[in-house]
């Protein structure tokens, strides 16, 4: 391991969270709008924390400042990705902890209050950063439970964590040797490497721009909408990102249909694949430069795109069906608003909310459990295992169903036009089962650091202790899909502040695990990693 | 495909299932000691079963009759062992459906009896064959509800199933071609062929030997300690075939601490690989020709044996410490027999029950329905996913977190001294995600297909109903993994017999999918299969 290098990137990166934090700075003072008075607290809690991060990052930098033009091979873009992201995360705690915010927070019975710990600084930072959008934070609304220039930068670290903070690093920094492609492809998501893009830095320009351009677009159309330039900046973030935090604690719930139905179609482009943009706006070389609309066709044409679209339909109809046959809500519209939005909000991962599903009946909590694990498409801002992914895991299966019967049967896979070889669809079957095992393991984990009593004191009933099982499940593929809310006592009416420290560090982990698609964290486990050269 | 082959493999097949339903005939008639008066349903109900089962199977053979000497090819293995199991169950289903009996009987309210429809007996039989050990009857020691001698058939059929009647078919009928390999690799559990065994049917025989052996002498104990004959017999076919199915009501909670030792004992003999008995007794070419004690030694060498061993001894601890923490009962003695007894009845696949683990707390009941995928060892009659193919999926995922850092480690992996190569290991994570893909869609069709009645009728509070999301579950996990019982409403002290008539149909196909490990089954709905030559 080259560790100058190492901890001259890691450096920059600290310096790079810390300033992006003086941008949360502004909102702690009277003039943006927010606040009567200034913030005190939560400016402090800031500049300390900005403080922080430049002399963790400064003192890191000047450690590595020797390692010249070393060129980051695989290891080190490996570690530098998988260390750089808990950095990052510990790095972001701080405002929220140094700022003494409340998890509890009750206006009359300051005795119940209580303030955040390590833990649920770690959890709510990392849920940030990873835009998992799961919180511990029972008041969003009051500025004494929590500074609103805070607020901002928990919503803040969504944005940076949606594009990736190293593909930002990347586009920023130039190519970095032949690590550039090696630390991008660990951060953006999907199992296919980029083919048609030559160049990493302009790539990684590109999709920041996009990015900033579609976030801009989003803040534009929420402030005219009605809302805040604070709230509109805010949701755009966690739009863009697929995130989730709110700065309401009925989350989007607390606009009109309008708003919901724009946070609907904004959620969905963010769980487009990027690249498709950048197609509509370039051509590539294999394309030609053909006329808009004929990328547009193109953007249609593309199979996953298409499983996409058909996989949110299926999944609104289902909803809307199941809210329709209960009378749910008073009106017809209300219902399919409400079922395409929970729909769109947990498939792309974003996990925002408008109503509690969770009073939806078993068959829509089912429904929405499985939504978990899909995700978007593949090299978009969405978590979960990724549209392409199920799409290659059908075609996998497929195939051994027919070597079953014709042992011999040599049947060349394609997706895109591009050959599968037989690596990627081994990869794609270890990641699902991988993810899994992860999941499995987390749950049982879960129940296991759980004392229970939450569940007892929920609801005073003999029976429903049995939910304890369920809500674990829900709270483990939550994170690990980087959603948010989960069913039962995670519902989106609720939160994981009664979770037990152990919990929050364990669902933390496991929301870096799901961010990063496994590998960047679980190398960090292999002892072999660190030893081998 | 050959259809006069299959046929008359069929056929032959049937022939046998009609056979050997005349050894429950006896039990029938006051001499055999189970009834005071000649069971008149019960007989008259077996002898049709009788006759449908031959003439079926001489109307399948005579059909076939002319197809000769030809050699059952690969796919036509396939065809018989999938084709076959069918046909078996069905055929199995016939004496519990023909004989009248009741699903829920109430000698004091016959107005609330119900009788076994075919769903249910399909159900039953195909729980029996699969030896799952799931049940719809309500009242097993009343023969007026099921008459004696069916449910002495009802023990049988685990028997079968459990060595695999296509087995004993190549035991009795001699190495059928170049397709006999191909057929018992489809029913002998496990991933690995069997390289040692040299012959066919040599091979066939052997196991069926060892198989009636252990049997006989458990039925030889179990009658020692105090079992009637009957009841010896029937649940010696229940543990060596690592079933489930007892004839009382409290299953071997009936009887006392003695015999629950010593099923305990049988079902982990019936949950080890069946060729380290071979090796035991005959040695192998490449062993050379040692003495007993050397080859014992070799036995608890065998590293699939050391991790099965290692997981019972870890799930009775941490099952008998949670006990102990409860204080659930009057001694520790008792508890940790409770707690070896569950781990492993889950572990091996068996589902004899002692109590009802439901109410041991949610850790517990999580930890068993985590026990419920692991399975015996492979070779062996239990089923699960075997603990051979979780020591390979560790391996595999070893390397695969290696080759995130190292994309060109060539490291030649090993089991038993054997290489294992790329397919094979390829082979083990397709299982895994298959499995896991047939659990999530069988519980969400299971959640989908259930109307949720019998949860609401089940527990008459609010919260309760959330317990179909996690019962759901466990009963899928409990039939593709051939267990019986599940959580919840589907625990040890109640059975399967509320759900809706589809339900039972969907968990029967799932019986048959674990029973044979998915391929056998799953190619029966591939297109190609049936048009391809």
């Amino acid at each position: 391991m080259n560790w100058p290098l190492l901890c001259r990137l890691l450096g920059l990166l600290a310096m790079l969270v810390g300033g992006s934090m003086t941008l949360s700075l502004p909102w702690a003072f009277p003039f943006a709008g927010q606040v009567e008075h200034v913030e005190t607290r939560g400016a402090i809690g800031l500049v300390s924390s900005i403080a922080l991060s430049l002399l963790t990052g400064g003192g890191l930098w000047w450690y590595g400042r020797n390692a010249g033009k070393d060129t980051i091979l695989r290891k080190e873009a490996l570690a530098v990705v998988g260390l750089g992201w808990i950095l990052a995360g510990v790095l972001g705690a701080l405002p929220l902890y140094l700022s003494g915010s409340y998890r509890k927070y009750y206006p009359d019975a300051p005795e119940l209050n209580v303030r955040v710990t390590v833990a649920d600084a770690l959890f709510e930072s990392v849920s940030g950063f990873s835009t998992t959008g799961a919180s511990v934070l029972d008041e969003l609304e009051d500025p004494r439970a929590v500074p609103r220039c805070v607020m901002f930068w928990r919503s803040f670290t969504h944005w940076l964590g949606g594009m990736g903070i190293i593909v930002l690093f990347v586009a920023i920094l130039g190519q970095l040797g032949a690590g550039g492609k090696a630390l991008m492809r660990r951060e953006v998501p999907g199992p296919i490497s980029e083919a048609v893009r030559p160049r990493v830095q302009e790539h990684a320009l590109t999709m920041w721009l996009i990015y900033v351009t579609l976030s801009a677009i989003a803040a534009l159309v929420y402030s005219l909408e009605g809302m805040s330039l604070y709230d509109a900046l805010c949701h755009s973030f966690g739009t863009l990102a697929t995130g989730g935090f709110s700065t309401y604690n009925d989350s989007v719930g607390h606009f009109g249909p309008l708003i919901q139905w724009t946070v609907i179609l904004f959620m969905f482009l963010a769980g487009v694949n990027f690249s498709l943009y950048y197609l509509v706006l370039r051509g590539t070389p294999r394309l030609g430069e053909g006329k808009v609309w004929g990328r547009l066709k193109l953007v249609f044409g593309d199979p996953e795109f298409r499983v996409y679209v058909a996989i949110l339909l299926i999944a609104t109809g289902l909803l809307f069906t199941y809210l329709l046959t209960r009378r749910q809500y008073d009106s017809v519209v209300e219902e399919f608003r409400h079922a395409a939005f929970m729909s769109v909000a947990i498939t792309t991962t974003t996990g925002f909310g408008t109503e509690d599903y969770t009073q939806w009946g078993e068959s829509a909590k089912g429904l929405i459990f499985l939504l978990m694990f899909c995700g978007g498409c593949s090299g978009s801002t969405a978590g979960g295992i990724k549209v392409i992914r199920f799409m290659l895991l059908a075609k996998v299966v497929r195939l051994e169903v027919e070597k079953a019967f014709r042992p011999n049967v040599v049947r060349p896979m394609k997706l895109f036009g591009l050959p599968v070889d037989r690596d990627l669809r081994h990869d794609v079957v270890v990641y699902f089962a991988l993810v899994l095992t992860l999941f499995v393991g987390g749950w049982y984990a879960l129940c296991l650091l759980e004392p229970g009593d939450q569940w007892a004191a929920h609801d005073d009933v003999p029976g429903a202790q049995a939910e304890k099982l369920i809500d674990c499940a829900s709270a483990v593929a939550s994170c690990l899909n980087n959603i948010g809310p989960g069913l039962g006592k995670l519902g989106p009416a609720e939160n994981y502040s009664d979770f037990a420290a152990g919990s929050k560090l364990l669902l933390t982990v496991l929301m870096l695990l799901g961010r990063l698609e496994l590998f960047a964290i679980l190398v960090l486990f292999a002892p072999r990693f660190w030893r081998v050269n």
